[in-house]
């Protein structure tokens, strides 16, 4: 089933209108985005603690995020989950939905920004609902980890991993 | 679970930096939203149709809109459809998704047509990839069939029932 289909679409028209009307300017286009995404992520976590305990600490609020938050909005967990237990975490989601329908290597490097200001905003606002301040930064790493998927009619159909990685500095 | 949220809450930030961006213009935003339902109509309906037979007839069409489409946005079916078999279709919603967060009666009105545009572009995107030519509007009947839902620390919460029609002339 395709139910991750419309927040995925919604989310790429999103990102092109804002850079459409932004009049090319990259940084405010991706400012508005993280702090439409703030917005949605407050909201979000009102709804999904409402019947939740109490956290104990950081790090259980941190799991939560991975966990219930991740695959409210994404559909899947984070694959990976280290922190420093000095206020540093950084989150790894190994097939990021809203990259996921980018193939290619370095095309689209340079859009990344856009496709990921939107969900450190979203991280961000959740935590500061949960009274948690945080910075949330986003980087891509690209793993050429080329897989056939499919040969048919002489065409050939690559896709690569690609391994996001957020850090959050609290 | 709030597995809707996340599209419901993305959906009411982009209403809102549209209508922001659109120096008041309420026709503008309006025409704006409709035009980014109908690519996400066409995105999702070509993900969905991917495995399915092909259709027979326009009412095959339709019923499979009611049903696997709505069910993908809007996580439930159409409750009713109606057509008088010369190409006018209505769909009725009871409970829609979009509308569900507001609750009172005449202050919501005035926003209706912003928070329908998107859906009835969704819908037209979605029978124009599928060959199907269509004009959508949207009509709203409140019906305050006032339930009490909460009698709490002195505080009563109310809820209005929305009835949502969509008009299809094909």
């Amino acid at each position: 089933m395709a139910h991750e289909a419309p927040f995925q679409l919604l989310h790429s028209e999103l990102i092109h209108y804002i850079c459409k009307t932004a009049d090319g300017e990259n940084g405010r286009s991706v400012t508005k985005l993280e702090n439409m995404g703030f917005r949605v992520g407050q909201g979000l976590i009102e709804r999904l603690t409402k019947d939740t305990a109490r956290f104990k600490d950081e790090l259980d609020v941190m799991k939560f995020i991975c966990k219930d938050f991740w695959t409210c909005v994404f559909k899947k967990q984070i694959d990976n989950l280290r922190t420093n237990h000095q206020g540093i975490y950084v989150l790894q989601d190994n097939k990021f939905l809203l990259l996921s329908h980018m193939s290619a290597g370095k095309q689209y490097l340079e859009h990344a920004p856009k496709y990921l200001a939107f969900t450190c905003g979203l991280v961000r606002g959740a935590l500061s609902n949960m009274g948690v301040k945080s910075i949330v930064t986003a980087e891509v790493s690209v793993m050429p980890a080329c897989k056939t998927l499919n040969v048919e009619s002489e065409m050939i159909y690559l896709t690569f991993d690609l391994g996001l990685k957020f850090l959050l500095r609290l």
